[in-house]
């Protein structure tokens, strides 16, 4: 009888559809990650929404401001804004005036990343989607008047070959709905079966995404979001059953343990080897994922930073998702785009060793600290990853057994290089002299070694 | 296992609660109408929302610009707002800063109305009450800030013998939900389940009115809506199942036919005895039931014309629902509050021959014009209103049967007159000399029959 | 040097120009009123600006805010204004987009005036014509982006008998120039010189006024405005030196004393004959000359209580101006205009009476009271203007001295009534018992009066 | 009569108050250059104003929209706000609300620079101080409500060692008194003599600047601005007379030719010894001075090339004014900020070869490219200043004339370097060989030289 039930209705009567996989957690965890995921390496995380308008202190600004009552926040709103402004008035100043998807792409791409991850809707509930069900409150309605998810969505297929990730938020601090269910203890499920369900249906179909970032289960089980149901119907029947990857965000008790890879918590970087896939989402802003105009230059990480911290997820086994907050008039600002292209110049000389890589027998070296190690085992070669230039004109890499007659070293983006072995096993590489000019990269550099063990 | 089916579960089971009523419009049509309204005769009914924030044209603003396109709010729009400025962008702007119902329900009284219909919730879907089934786009969340339906049932329950009518539109213009269903044929009903439905449960819950004043079929038959399923509910179960009343628009094709007391169409008024309960629903200002600015001096019925209009209506066995339209900041202005006080002087003087009365055998008298009957049973009085004072000094009433001896006649407001009998029937009052200032009243004047037949 | 010394340099530098004016009350005084002023009687006072934004409270809103910071309007900004909202900021939102000059000359025309007055500065400072001398703080910079007077002045010439009059306030509550020359004790003179007097010649060689209505002095004396400078050229060299009028509200002192005719106070009524030229200057809403958003019906006056004000100031010797405040978007709401044209019926009847009228001998009758006297010279006829129609069917009137042969009476819109003399002096006219529909006007009759003396 | 002709008056009667100086340019140019300033050498400009809130194409954006009406602007007005909405529409948005004068002091003084520039009002005429003669078009009555030039000056002398510097235009493009004068042919001076200088003594007067960056003489020659009279004031009797420095444009013609140092065009930067002092002002957005939502990353210089205009402009006699554009809510982007930090860290290690520095006889060497020469008089040392870090080892600098005894070279940050003299002038550097972490600093590296001639 309801529309968004059409398809997922064979699930309902007889809890399956003649497809693969069944809605238990058993069946869905069963389901090998595609490929491509673990080969991409590197992300983008886009966190966009009416609380780019404020874009003070988090994304988090209406939890914070009319939820918990945080001080900085009230007093920000009194000071700035009439008596009586709500939360919702600020999407009329959502405007994205200046928002050029291609423009995007362009940098996102000059990244290097290789898939990009928009927040549709955030725990606001605000929909970047013209959503059937979100009416009034989303993009299409009011704000930008454009649907911003195909937008990008578009220009990504038109003009790169990164792959399109969709973050969505289960439940919405303040939807009356939503707490009514919670009110009740979650024992009636009006609030997933008109709102959530139906969106995550809608999203998938019309935008075909092959990353689905779930999150904010709002303290409730994965029962309650009937989440295994809706994954066995995008793992048997979505247009993307093939190809898409979700993460472990889909339902209380869920995260780090069930659905897609894993992602624990944000900023997740164990600083060692974790079997099952899991990806490292952090933010160039340290403090907020969407865009505050509090942010210091110190709160920004570096270059630097930011490289050692990719090359230590890679080596480890993640991925890894880099987050930049645009503005609401819809522009990426110069300081997260100069990071990103020279991310992008990093990696025009280092991607061998970060894409298709796995991680090797050992992350990183037993003696000398700052270096990581991956794997290409197509090239069936291993990569030593610096993070600072030895004074000593020489760097010595424990792990590796090297072979007398086999072994070259590469510096990448320069030459071979000689080294010799020593005990009782690694070897120590002579590294060249070379002014500034001369160095093939910054932030860090890469040896291959083949004929290695 | 939805909240709001709790309270009908029976009805959808067993189609039936144990009540007297069943889901029919044989068996809701046979329900008799509460004798209150008749004896009411005049209402005031509210049309407020986001319409009253651009008041121009109609409150039909929204769908005069984008759903018809008229040149004319096309140009409104373009001159006055910013391109892509929306019409959810107006709620902001809907502050009700002025808006005291106190103040509010002192006029409606000082008009000698008794009861009052609000637009709870027009075609454009924003409700007036902090709805739970029409987040953020509510007067809770934007604009007011404040719950106007709870604010004046309050204030009138407090300071008033007012009885509170709740207006409610069924369908929404722009719903998406709405227009999914319309684009079904109405085959699915994912709108009146999720929206309309526990929205009239809510209002009738939340604030027992006394009229429910449905509206805006959408095209859609009241299969769709489960009107009668609802009805049922509410003549049997609801905390108003003694005195509510309904109208008669719950589905294509009710209207005039089914429900409650008929309203046929808007400002009707046949001008001739009626069989079933109706009600002449009318505005001050002649070309729109929303505030306007553009309204012109001319528009504006004259307390003459209103008074007019009133008699004949109740001549004819209807009741008279006077519309105004207050200002998006909550006022009532002033040509309006003019208007409605002089209507309450007229009552004051003239209402015995209005309240309580029903529609006498004649309507209006066969031989003088502008002369309107009205009969008062308890009183046992036959009341003669005439719209326009004779200059010849006496006025004839051909209709009513006289008796000698019995038969006395009464200025309402003045005193008893003198007559003499005329052939065929009827009388020839001799009216009095009066110079302004000892006229009982303006506009029109009552003779009190008693002793007639 | 100043462009706008040009004009007036003969008088600064040989203290007069050749015309008959000097410089001095003495002279300025001398000069007889244009015959056109006491003729024409009835004015309409127009008080527009950005105060009409907040229409709240008064048009003296600045002052009381962020003057007197009054606790009534800090709490309403407070209220309803974002922090650090500033007065200048309601001038985006002054749009005037409803405003219809020819509409406003049609409204007014038809209330029997014969003269408007327009604030074109009030003491806000915000010129409504597009001032060289009050860059980006005019109608035509911002707000409205039209020349307010230009197009109000055009109408009214094209359409309407009715002559231009224009308001200006010499000081400005807040503007820092006038300030500094108040903290010098008027010692210095910088704002009158570029500011006030360049503004004065600007108003008046631009739109040729021929009421010229000054106020607001700010406690500085004549002498620190340059007024006699100012006056003299006006009367000697301007365009409008043959029929301009002005007032006496010229500098602290001036009031009720010096410049043309007299206004006295706000309101002036003085209730018995003044020898010099006067004007009453009231508005139709009580407590507010600009339009106020919190006005109660019980502060309009009705109309009954305007037309008694008319009749009896031109029975003094007065002029009536009476004021009207139009909205921010540029429209005279109907209860005002509802006034006006009930005023413009009543005088259609009776205007005899009150244009080209003079004081009589007597005002108002020694015996009965509610009647006043005018007197037409050139009809050689005296009005008795009576406010209520006496129930005894004839009204006495004392002062008159009838003559058997010559005195008629008649009674305008209607027609000759008999009458009989009595002792002392006097008459008792008989009065027609007339219906509501035969009676000539409302509100007030007149009786003409000729061959008496 | 005037108060700001208080001061000067001594000047217009007699053309001299018994200073120095006389209204001459003749005198005024022969006024030496406050020493300070030349050992200065490096400034922060700051442009904000109302052009910061649309932040789009230029600071020029109000006469590109609506003097030239260029279609780019045009049209983003057209799509992104209201008809009819005007450029001072825009102040209401110039919030301020995160400047923090503390926080730009810190970012200033961070750089390295010894003074900064700030526009207290551009051609817009809006003044960033509360100004007497700018009513209603400045910081304090409108937009931040606060004294922003104040507050900036109190912060610098509170916390660094900055010099103040006040920008001012002369002109302002939409003031229609200056425009009237325009159209006089400069004949009238109502302009300059009640709005330009009576500004121009406030500013100093109240905040003491010790630079007076003139601009924007509006094509009319330094006459009409009374430039001369004005500069006798400013260096023979005002509060800065002592230190304060101007620069040249003070009239059409004067540019590069006469006042204090020259600037002689944007960004002017000669390439070779200029005599007379002057100072080379550039902006790190190349295409604006005022910030732009549009600039793209490629349009901000890179730090490199920074560090290449300041040396170059040294080594040339100039002084380095470094551009950036405040946010309309008062912030300095990040991407500023770490141009500026990185600039300071730059000159933390080779500030010796700038400050106090004078031209030296050769400025850039005769056979190496990219080595630029500064003399330090009294260290009695130079400094060869080189932009890229020779391959080879060595650097060959030809133009000092070495001696075997005496001569010492110092790579600043590091230590004493070995060298050898070669023919037939000049000696040859032997450089160390540095991995990055010890290279003293980046993007270019100084030699000091003492013993050389």
């Amino acid at each position: 009888m309801y529309q968004w039930f059409v398809a997922p209705l064979c699930l309902l009567l007889i809890g399956s559809c003649g497809g693969q996989y069944e809605p238990t957690w058993e069946s869905i965890d069963s389901r090998p990650l595609p490929e491509w995921f673990d080969q991409a390496k590197f992300g983008i995380f886009i966190h966009w929404g009416v609380f780019s308008v404020p874009s003070y202190g988090s994304e988090w600004f209406w939890w914070y401001w009319q939820g918990q009552k945080f001080p900085s926040y009230v007093s920000f709103m009194e000071k700035n804004y009439p008596p009586g402004f709500t939360y919702a008035d600020f999407a009329a100043q959502f405007r994205a005036e200046f928002f050029d998807p291609k423009q995007w792409v362009d940098i996102f791409a000059s990244s290097g990343a290789k898939y990009i991850v928009l927040t549709t809707k955030h725990h606001e509930g605000f929909t970047l989607w013209g959503s059937k069900y979100s009416w009034s409150w989303n993009a299409v309605d009011v704000g930008p008047k454009r649907d911003l998810v195909d937008e990008l969505a578009t220009a990504l297929r038109k003009y790169s070959d990164l792959r399109l990730g969709l973050y969505h938020s289960l439940f919405e601090w303040f939807n009356p709905l939503y707490r009514a269910d919670a009110d009740n203890k979650f024992n009636t499920t009006v609030f997933p079966t008109t709102k959530t369900i139906p969106e995550l249906y809608e999203i998938v179909n019309r935008f075909k995404p092959e990353v689905l970032w779930s999150d904010g289960d709002g303290d409730a089980p994965d029962t309650y979001w009937n989440s295994t149901g809706f994954l066995a119907w995008l793992y048997n029947d979505s247009p993307v059953r093939d190809t898409v990857v979700t993460n472990d965000r889909w339902g209380y008790g869920s995260i780090c343990k069930h659905g897609g890879y894993y992602t624990c918590s944000d900023r997740y970087n164990p600083g060692h080897l974790v079997k099952h896939k899991w990806e490292n989402c952090l933010t160039i802003d340290q403090k907020s994922w969407g865009y505050r105009r509090d942010a210091k230059l110190s709160d920004f990480l570096t270059t630097d930073q930011l490289i050692a911290s990719l090359v230590e997820t890679v080596a480890c086994g993640g991925n890894w998702l880099l987050n930049v907050g645009p503005t609401h008039d819809g522009r990426i600002m110069p300081i997260f785009e100069e990071r990103l292209r020279q991310i992008g110049q990093w990696l025009k000389v280092n991607g061998e060793a970060i894409y298709n890589s796995s991680a090797w027998r050992v992350q990183n070296d037993t003696v000398t600290p700052g270096v990581w190690y991956t794997w290409n085992q197509k090239e069936n070669a291993i990569y030593a990853i610096f993070l600072s230039w030895p004074a000593e004109g020489y760097i010595v890499l424990s792990d590796p057994v090297v072979s007398a007659s086999k072994t070259q070293v590469v510096l990448l983006g320069y030459k071979p290089l000689s080294w010799e072995s020593i005990k009782p096993t690694g070897l120590k590489v002579h590294l060249p002299q070379l002014v500034p000019d001369q160095m093939p990269c910054s932030w860090a550099w890469t040896l291959q070694l083949t004929g290695v063990a």
